[in-house]
Order: C-alpha cells, then sequence, then structure tokens
C-alpha cells in the first residue's frame, strides 16, 4: 500500500492541487504561491496563508521556551505575506493542547504571540481550541492584503534577471543542530544561530519595498532552503538560474561555527530550512536603487548571487567547476 | 502548578479574549461570536472561522471512514458561517500527517472534503502540510461573507423574544455513543443516528433566509450542547431564557433508541454535542412567516422551545417542575 512517505510532500500537493483547481474568477493565486490572493476590499487583494508549528517535528517544548514558540509561529507566517508584498491585517489561533499543560505555559506561549502581533500591529480575532492526548499542534492563519496592482508572485522571473537574496543564509538551520545537539551556547556565536533558528524576523519591510517600486519582481521566501525555494520559483516562471556559489552571503558566525566543527557553511545556506529571507530576481537596471533603499531603510544586506537563464536547471557554478544543483531542502514527509 | 485542566475551554478563552482586545475599526466582531467579523469588499463583511478535527479526540481512523471525515470538517466549520447568516466561499485545509499514512486514505479524505466543498461552491485556494509522529490533526479555515446589513449576531436576543431551534437535537451524540460502543448498526433507526454524528448537515440555507428577513434575530449553531451553546447566545445579550423541555424537538430514531437503552432522550438533546443545528430568537410576530419559509424551502423543521426572559438563568420549566439547567456541553479541557 503506498503511503505518504513514498510520494512526499510534493506528490502530495500536486495531488491537492488537482483536486481543487480550477478556481472562479475572485481567486487570483491559488495554492501555487507563498499565499493564496482573492479579491479584497476595494483596490485591495486579501492574501491568506496558513503554517502549523507540531510538536516532536518543529518544536520540543522542553527545548523551546514557549515565549519564542509564540512569536515564531506568527513570523513564519508573516514571511509568506512578506513574499507577496503584503501587510498583515489579522490572525487566527488554532491550539490542540493536552488537558495536562500548565497554564504558565500557555500563557507565556500567548504573550510571545502577542508580542509579535503588536509588533506588526497585527490583530488576533479568533481561532480554535481542541483538546488531544499526544503531541501539541498549533496552527495560525495569518490574513493580510496588498494594493492590487503590487502584489508580487513567483512566476515573474524573466530570462536575464539578475537574483538577489536578503541577510545571511544556513543560520537557522546551525541553530537548530546547536539545539537538538544540546551544544553549549554560551558565546555570543551559538547565542546568535540560536536566535536566527528560534527568532525569525519576518521580512515584511523589504517585501514592502520591493512592491512599491512597480518593478517587474518574482518574489518567495526561504522556508524549505534556499535551493528548494528557488527551485519554485524557477518552476513556475519556467526558467532556470546560474549561481555563484561563493556569493551566497554567509555569516561570520556561521563560517566560524562550520571551521570548528567540520562542516561546509554551504550545506546549511543551500539546504537548511527557515532562514525566513527572501530570494527575488528583477531586471538588472533596477538593483542597486533597490538594495540601497532596503539596506538603508530597513538594514537588511541584499546580496547579488546568480541571473536567469534559459531552460529549467538550477545550476550553481564557480570557475571551471559546475554543477546541477540537488535540491535537497526539507520535505515534510521523506526526510528522516 | 495550574493546568489547561483546571480552568478548562472557557477559562482559556477568556485569557486569550483579554491578551487580544481591543480592535480596531475594521474588525466588526472578534473571538465573541461563531465567526470572526472584518470589513471585506464592498458591501460586505468577511467572516473568518476555524476548527480542528483532531484524532483519538473527533475522530479514531479506524472508526470514522476518511471519506465522511473530509465531509465533516467542513460542515463543521460551515456551521459557523451558517450561523452567521452568511455565505461560505473559501476554505484553506492544513494537515498534520503521519509518513506512515496511506495515499488511499488521504485521497478518500480528500475526496469527501471536495464533495462538500463542491456542494457549497466553496474554493479550496490554500493550507499547509506539516508531520507528525503522533496523532492527526485536521484544521480548517473557512472564510465566508455577508451583506453589511444582514450580519446575525449572538447578542441581538431581547426579552419576549421566542427562542426556536432547527432539526432534532440529540442524535449525533446518540450516534456517537453508538460508534463508540461499536453497537449493531443494521437498523435503520442505528444508521439513521450515526448519520447524524457522521454526516452533519450545515444550516447554510437556514442562516441566509433568516439573515434575508431582516427581522432583528439572534442565532448561534450548536455545537458544544443545546444548553450550553443556548447560555452563550444568552450571555452576550444579557438576558436569560425558559425552556419548555417537552417542546425540544426529539426524532423518533432517538426516542425509540434510548427507550430500548434506558436513556433520557432529553440528557442527549440538552446537553450532546455535534448537532449543527441553529437556535434562533425574534419578536412572536415574525415566527410563522419564519418557520414556515424555513419548512418550504428548505424542509428543515423549526420548533418553538421557549422565551427570552429578564435575568442571567436558563430555567427549564414544565408544569409545576421548574429548575435551573446545569450546562453540561462539552467543554474540551475537563471533560473526561
Amino acid at each position: 500500500m503506498l503511503t505518504l512517505k513514498e510520494i512526499g510532500e510534493f506528490g502530495l500537493i500536486d495531488l491537492i492541487k488537482k483536486k481543487f483547481t480550477p478556481y472562479g474568477s475572485d481567486t487570483i493565486v491559488g495554492i501555487d504561491d507563498d499565499c493564496a490572493v482573492v479579491t479584497g476590499r476595494d483596490g485591495f487583494y486579501t492574501l491568506y496563508t496558513c503554517d502549523s508549528q507540531v510538536e516532536g517535528s518543529h518544536f520540543i517544548t522542553d527545548l523551546v521556551p514557549p515565549y519564542l514558540l509564540g512569536q515564531k509561529i506568527l513570523a513564519v507566517n508573516l514571511s509568506d505575506i512578506a513574499a507577496m508584498g503584503g501587510t498583515p491585517r489579522f490572525a487566527l489561533l488554532s491550539l490542540v493542547l493536552r488537558s495536562e499543560i500548565s497554564i504558565e505555559w500557555i500563557d507565556t506561549f500567548l504573550e510571545g504571540f502577542r508580542y509579535k502581533a503588536n509588533q506588526y500591529a497585527i490583530e488576533v480575532i479568533g481561532g480554535n481550541l481542541a483538546r488531544t492526548d499526544s503531541g501539541l499542534v498549533i496552527d495560525v492563519t495569518c490574513i493580510g492584503e496588498v494594493r492590487r496592482n503590487r502584489l508580487l508572485l513567483r512566476n515573474q522571473a524573466r530570462v536575464g534577471d539578475m537574483i538577489l537574496v536578503t541577510g545571511f543564509l544556513g543560520d537557522a538551520a546551525a541553530g537548530l543542530k546547536i539545539l537538538l545537539e544540546e551544544q553549549k551556547m554560551n558565546t555570543a556565536r551559538e547565542q546568535y544561530l540560536l536566535n536566527r533558528y528560534l527568532l525569525p524576523e519576518p521580512r515584511i519591510e523589504v517585501g514592502k519595498i520591493l512592491a512599491e517600486s512597480k518593478n517587474r519582481i518574482a518574489l518567495i521566501d526561504i522556508s524549505d532552503g534556499f535551493a528548494q525555494d528557488l527551485g519554485h520559483l524557477l518552476k513556475q516562471s519556467r526558467v532556470g538560474a546560474i549561481i555563484d556559489p561563493e556569493r551566497i552571503p554567509l555569516s561570520q558566525q556561521l563560517v566560524s561555527w562550520c571551521s570548528e566543527q567540520n562542516y561546509t557553511p554551504l550545506d546549511f545556506a543551500s539546504s537548511g530550512g527557515e532562514d525566513y529571507e527572501l530570494i527575488f530576481t528583477t531586471a538588472p537596471e533596477n538593483i542597486d536603487e533597490l538594495r540601497d533603499k532596503i539596506q538603508n531603510d530597513v538594514g537588511v544586506p541584499v546580496t547579488l548571487i546568480g541571473e536567469i537563464i534559459n531552460g529549467d536547471k538550477l545550476i550553481f557554478q564557480k570557475n571551471e567547476i559546475r554543477y546541477e544543483f540537488q535540491t535537497r531542502g526539507w520535505n515534510h514527509f521523506t526526510s528522516s
């Protein structure tokens, strides 16, 4: 009997897409992007996204402080709103909890959630409570909006576009490793990496700058890993890409920690999940202005790392070494 | 250390409400009703609701066929849209699944979900997939809309209003008992009761008729049990109610099964959850027209069962026997 493990996450997504298409005229984007997009109030589209944090898969109650978990579950959703150039407005919070959980844990979780909601002026307007005798599940639906002529999609990359990323890649995956291996966290280096995993900062302001620029831009956030998420953008745009691996932005903390641990930083940066940075593509003439504006207004570095090419391959190339990258990002059902 | 079990579902809801209020001007209703209500497209409000089905709490994979589970999880959400007088438009489907689950199970579940979505012209525009090693959780967010002058809330009951319910109460709770005790299901009676548990029909059309009537109406659906849900309506409206227990509509199947099993049908009808019928209150002069229209257009019986009174009590009274009802509906964290 065929199981989910065998068809994997993307097999299941294909199955779901087939069942629930086509859409009506009020649905601008369905399952194909970071958010669903439907007709909203006058002049706006409404954006919908949802994301779960599952005990045992995404967090371990003994290892992840609930105050940080509360912030993270909302941040993860906000990253999807950012990836459409949108502004978050509302959230629904669905909690599946054991009866034995302490009110202190719940209250601290809710305080973290509220902190992040207040930071982005998001109203928590509803949700659901349910009981479980097994693992906790926290499911958040986030509702955002974007002006109709400012929506940014994954499918807008064209041959000759430059490929840029925000921030540094791979830190979160290193942070997770440090957490799971219960490595010493008493240095600023480990704390930085751990915080990048536990406290991702959604790039809402960057998404807005890109949307307001009125340039043709393809945009996606990095949740499953750089190579895999860039792959989604390429597939939706029906193009390929060539990346200079030496240009992929790495934090000095990641480089230093990898050196000590005998890891290759690029493995974390290309395949590690949960960076929640943005990848965008645009015509070469736009990049200086966009990069300056993002760096000046938001303080987030923006790095040019490659170019959109014909075809359907994601190629990493440096000097004479050229290889097609094997996407190894997180597949929720087949990874061990 | 205080646990969730001790403060219960309603204690937690109070905690959540306190943390996330007040709301801004685009939020018409927050956590206080069946759906959250925000400013929508021109002339409309947008309605949001979400509901989970949790393995072990709401369903057991060996007992509940996935085709029916797929229908039910959407129906449960639609009942909340019905309880605002709304029309459902979109759904997001969040699945937390084990890798070992069969594709056949998932596919059959999705087919059930699609069947119900098609029945109500709902588009499934997004969602999330996550992995668990413990219990399955299915979380659905449903998005509906209602004309701005047609929104029906829980807080509109006034002293002197009549109290009416749709359909028959208590069938679903009996069906659940039959399922859990693995009673013989080979008679039409048991099949009827079981179907009322497994295949609830959301009262979308009834909600629309009530909304379009332009009468002042308070409306809520019965998910946790008649007495408890009527209690929510009374609390929101700051009134009490007197109910004639002999008028509570009971199916002949429930009466017959209870007689055989030595149960009191009223226990099921007053405290059993998951009826997904509607309770509404309105001025006496409206009831004949509304009842006739609902019965003729939708084919659902509507029964007058009591009256709104001053105070804050829910009283069941018949002849000289008068007692205040103890709400014993489902509390998700303190029931055994």
